[in-house]
């Protein structure tokens, strides 16, 4: 099933611009449709969530918020061994995220002068949360925990209602595992506007992330500057490096993994075998007949998969690196001898018993990982990316009498006139 | 000059978004001009090039490198005073971000787990450096500094030429201080397509930094995503908090010395002392008289300059949280006392000796901060905006084998049979 490629400079880079090229445009109509909905709840706030629930959602609300008594409820419709494995898959993705942490400076100089940098929670995060068939408790974890560890003062989730006006049951119970403060029964378009504007019932934020369908991604791009947003992403991807050691059957089940998310996702083989390759085609026509989402899996690999066939693992790695995946394995014995020469990874899978479903659920590492190539400049979602920093510096008026003139050398080279005044007005009247 | 105010909790608001106002949407007519650029670029690259550079900056270029032999020229072309200013502020700047640094993490776990985090540096970096009157030797130090402290491989400059084929000397220096590896002369929207894209003579860097006229803000938007950008800056912000003690020449000073940037330019006076408020406006009539841009500061404080009179130091700093200023100056007694009440600022700059362009020039800290109230959600350039982070992870057979079932449940939930299937092979094969 896979698109088997020699690989030379030239087609390195056919084979880039072709995992690019599965990011299209978003039209036209759409951009105005979801413009307008956002006007429309900028103008009229809950109202207008009332009114677009109804339409979209087919349900008449009366309040936006979920009760702690529906969470309750979630928790009874759901297995046991669910909420076990989600508790247990939330104390490692914590773990991890610890780590990050990141603290502040201070240095102090001569003449009193000192400064340096704090690191501050952002206030407020939205996290957006699909409902019906795409409904991920994992990514509600993923994007939750990385805030929570930050320190967020307060972090709501959006998720659209079923025809009932109820919750995901799923989504319920990862919600109040993840620490939650508050669920709105709102979605799409309408939900990006209620966070980003606020309305009577939620909330402004500072930053909304989460996944979600066109319309949600393209709110989330005509609203960032209002407020933050987190990368949108790309159709999933995942690269194996295998070498003539590799279990096919693992091979072939895990270029599957990320197959069956989208009939636009990118599963590329990089082997020095050329045996192996063999043995992954003829396993992909087997596993793939008991996969529910065969059709999705044949489509996407006859699409954008891809099998290529290196001399060393070194060169598969180089190809790689010119790649940039969201996700990579790297099927080989002693994997960490090669994890220094991966450049542009958005994670890395170490080994021949660590698929990429581990990072998807429980190992700890977080599932939100750039796509289409960005790994060469994006990272992870990450506790970075719910604080800010802000710096501050203080001079003495000693401090600023010996170094004041070499600042207004500086700005006057500038033409910058004013700048140089607040400086000679000080040196003048220093000691008045 | 300044409009005063008093704050309530809804001029609060207006005040806000007045300030968010100043920043207006580029129109149609630019980005398509910009579009035709780019794309003339990405598909004649240097050819492109000279022809756009002899249309727009007057000049037929040989070559676009700028040599050795042309920047030592530069060095004989301006004042000792300024090299030696520049070299100090270059160790500052230097001193100070070198804390930015972060590390990576490695945990290791029970059954032989581990995971963890690197941090890599970007591989190529472009700065653009706009020429002419605009010409800021300060923001080559501020955008390049970062980049070679986070251990960026290859950093390039391009700044567009003058009518003789030359580069401005100041920012040649600056460039050679700042250990730029190439400068190229070439501007506009044609400079960020040869770095986005490649060209012959220019390679393709994965993120492009540095401010820029709109033709280049909206060039450095559209190529957003094929690589990274830093942010687009709106006009500049000054906030001041002022006690009665303050001496209204230096705050009078203070706010003219953003005013000057630009028309749209917002200084804004916060203070617990009516007296000095008034002094404050006698002394800026007095003072701009004195000054080069003397037009430009009196419209930018008549359009958006305000002095907020309130009871205390801590209702100043409530209001200053909710304008999340660029700059913040706080001119009081004891200012630490107060840093930990800011929570939304790009800088801080404390006390009575500590003006803003201190840090424009000279103390260390970054001059390209958050604008627009963006402060509530974004940092200023560091470190952290020349590397990426990339995650990895590994399981052994017998880690799988302890915590596969758990994985396959979580999976099965969220409907990816796939995902669950590459655990399944293992659990099944593993002893194969």
């Amino acid at each position: 099933m896979l698109n088997l490629m020699e690989i030379t400079e030239s087609n390195k880079e056919s084979l880039i611009s072709e995992l690019k090229g599965r990011v299209t445009e978003t039209e036209q109509e759409i951009i105005s449709s979801v413009n307008s909905i956002l006007s429309r709840v900028k103008k009229d706030g809950d109202k207008a969530l009332f009114e677009l629930t109804k339409s979209f959602d087919k349900v008449e609300l009366k309040t936006l918020e979920v009760s702690t008594f529906e969470i309750d409820e979630c928790f009874n419709k759901v297995e046991k061994e669910f909420i076990e494995a989600l508790e247990e898959a939330k104390a490692n993705i914590k773990e991890y995220h610890e780590k990050q942490k990141s603290n502040g400076f201070l240095m102090t100089k001569d003449k009193g002068v000192y400064l340096g940098q704090r690191v501050l929670p952002l206030e407020r995060v939205g996290v957006y949360v699909p409902g019906g068939t795409a409904a991920y408790p994992s990514s509600v974890l993923m994007n939750v925990i990385p805030a929570k560890v930050a320190g967020v003062d307060e972090i709501v989730m959006v998720t659209p209602p079923d025809k009932n006006g109820g919750i995901n049951p799923y989504i319920g119970v990862a919600a109040r595992i993840a620490g939650i403060n508050k669920i709105y029964k709102v979605g799409g378009a309408q939900a990006v506007a209620a966070l980003a504007y606020g309305t009577e019932s939620i909330k402004k934020v500072d930053k909304i992330v989460g996944p979600g369908n066109i319309f949600v991604a393209t709110a989330k791009k005509l609203v960032f500057g209002e407020v933050d947003i987190d990368m949108i992403a790309g159709p999933s991807e995942i690269l194996v490096i295998a070498d003539e050691k590799s279990n096919p059957c693992f091979v072939a089940a895990d270029l599957m993994s990320q197959a069956e998310h989208d009939k636009l996702a990118s599963s590329i083989l990089i082997t020095t075998s050329k045996e192996l390759h063999k043995r992954v085609e003829m396993e992909l026509e087997r596993q793939v007949k008991t996969l529910e989402r065969e059709e999705i899996i044949r489509t996407s690999l006859e699409n954008f998969g891809s099998a290529i066939i290196c001399r060393t693992i070194e060169e598969c790695i180089n190809i790689s690196n010119s790649i940039a995946p969201e996700h990579l394995e790297l099927m080989v014995d002693d994997p960490m001898k090669y994890l220094g020469m991966v450049r542009n990874a958005g994670s890395v899978f170490l080994g021949r018993y660590c698929p990429e479903p581990i990072g998807d659920y429980f190992g700890g590492t977080n599932h939100v990982l750039p796509t289409s190539g960005t790994a060469r400049f994006f990272s992870p979602l990450s506790v970075d990316s719910f604080i800010k920093k802000s710096s501050f510096i203080y001079y003495s008026e000693e401090a600023l009498m010996e170094n004041g003139e070499k600042i207004i050398t500086l700005a006057s080279k500038e033409g910058l006139t004013a700048h140089a005044n607040s400086v000679k007005v000080r040196l003048e009247n220093g000691n008045v």
